[in-house]
């Protein structure tokens, strides 16, 4: 598997890249917390539970209906911290701009950022910015890192589901990807999809009113759902179940991944988010949910199950099963 | 001064750089913590002093004498947590590669990376890869963003120089960004001159196990020691006076300088800092630095006066003074 020299897969979030961090990455650094390969870590300072988590964007276009390149590495880094159970405070900024970028580009760009920040109710408290010469980066890329604070221990992670929890996805899925792909050159849809790029940590925040029996919270961007739920049947030695005629996709999503070929299982979200939960207050958590607007279409797709463990298999609308892989290549680079 | 296309010289940490974030991005942010323009910014979380910074690492050529992107990397966000008088804990890590990037160097550049952090005791525990198409970014760029506790109230920062300060730098000047342009294509010098890519968290232990009585911590990286020296002035609204002939330069530096046409004053460090001490404790501060392997060549090299303030003066050699002014433009770009 390993190459001489490194290629698009490697950072499709896919199977490729899992397996690169694995093998090139952890050994080298070899650290118990980076080894966890949870969206953010989690770290103790002086008894404070803190998590942290970086994320570069690299986006392209940079402005694609229903957002930017800036309130998504807000927004991006918000749920990465959300995902740990933390409560984002705190986000610094890092820009890496192409010589000859417009300036105007650019205050959009940060007015977004601005803006996505005070509604996840988080400060941009320290930044960088690194001009290169023309050709040396396209355009722009952003780095956020965030801390958040955890405020109860909460024992969730990727490696923590166990039989018999169900799955809930909290709305339609492959609306980022879609939207971000119809704005490429050369593709000539005349679409109305938009990105779902939002902050999670409200909706995190409601779910842990109602119940802490929470296994897994994620946000399946790069790799979809699809490579989420497999990473998660991995970690935590399970077999996952789900079905097809759960999953709420919007009808011009599906529509134009049948034009294309994509699975939308495997398409990017980044206002969206898989939330493993004790089979007993599942219905709670799902009611929860819906009542927050990112949260409408929220649905229950699936569970936890003692078979095939460390597979997804999906039942299909016509009533067969098919495994549902981890992503292997890179379906759509540069999508976040 | 508002242009409508980004230059190189915004993100030259020169002047242009100072005066691009102060008219760009901070109105935009507008954020009291961003305001205060430190190498990181200083939180609180539940009664705990956090220091929090980031810094995107562009260097080319990524290999030079005495370094490489993935170390320079590391010290360069642990010292920006030095100079909050923090002890730095945590790094993450976002790395951004080119498509057929090869793998040797980049775990070459990662073993640098894990070297460096146990070296300056500070533990990588979360991260990112992306990897663009080809043409999309020039090899790789590296944001680091850290963390670190501040273990104790100190009042210091860019604004608290005041008249009588002794102005301590803790060795020879111009070492990075030299070893840097010599490896540069075109560039035909036979030199020695390493970079000085250091970790200062350990020199900045032993001078506050010696004493509180500091000012001002800075680490005069991009824009250099002039343009350093120049923010501290404009932001303690003091003057600042200091000796040409006791500023420590390497003679070959100092040639190469020569002979270019550079001053320097305005090249990048990577392993300095300067260190502005109360006049009383300033002889401890320095022997402080000298017993450490990183401050062996530290020497007093100026004072804050209360003439001039917001301006710099250097007493030249011959003994005439000149104005020290902050670096306008980008004299070496892509030095870090």
């Amino acid at each position: 598997m390993k190459t001489d020299k490194i290629l698009l897969d490697h950072g499709s979030g896919g199977r490729m890249s899992h397996q690169f961090i694995i093998d090139t990455i952890l050994p080298l650094f070899d650290n118990r917390i980076l080894s966890l390969l949870n969206d953010g870590a989690t770290v103790d300072i002086q008894g404070k539970r803190l998590a942290f988590s970086t994320d570069t964007f690299t986006v392209d276009p940079i402005f694609f209906p229903g957002g930017n390149i800036g309130d998504l590495a807000v927004n991006g880094t918000v749920n990465d911290l959300a995902m740990c159970a933390a409560t984002p405070l705190y986000l610094s900024v890092g820009l890496l701009i192409e010589e000859g970028f417009p300036t105007e580009d650019l205050e959009k760009i940060l007015k977004s950022m601005k803006a996505a920040a005070d509604k996840a109710g988080v400060q941009i408290v320290t930044g960088d910015t690194k001009v290169v010469p023309k050709g040396a980066a396209d355009k722009i890329f952003i780095n956020t890192s965030g801390i958040g604070l955890i405020p109860f221990p909460l024992d969730i992670g990727s490696d923590k589901a166990q039989v018999g929890d169900k799955i809930i996805v909290s709305g339609t899925i492959g609306d980022h990807g879609i939207a971000v792909l119809t704005q490429r050159e050369g593709m000539d849809f005349d679409s109305s999809v938009k990105s779902d790029t939002a902050a999670l940590n409200h909706l995190v925040k409601k779910i842990l009113l109602r119940t802490r029996d929470i296994r897994v919270f994620r946000d399946p961007t790069r790799g979809g759902v699809g490579t989420a739920l497999n990473e998660i049947a991995e970690k935590s030695k399970a077999g996952i179940r789900i079905y097809e005629d759960k999953i709420p996709v919007k009808g011009e999503v599906a529509g134009i991944c049948e034009l294309l070929g994509f699975d939308p299982l495997y398409i990017a979200n980044e206002g969206k988010m898989l939330v493993f939960a004790k089979p007993t207050c599942a219905e709670m958590v799902l009611e929860g949910i819906k009542t927050d607007v990112l949260g409408k279409d929220a649905a229950i797709i699936g569970e936890v199950v003692s078979d095939h463990p460390g597979k997804v298999i999906m039942e299909t609308r016509i009533g067969g099963t098919r495994i549902v892989d981890m992503l292997t290549g890179e379906q759509l680079p540069r999508i976040c």
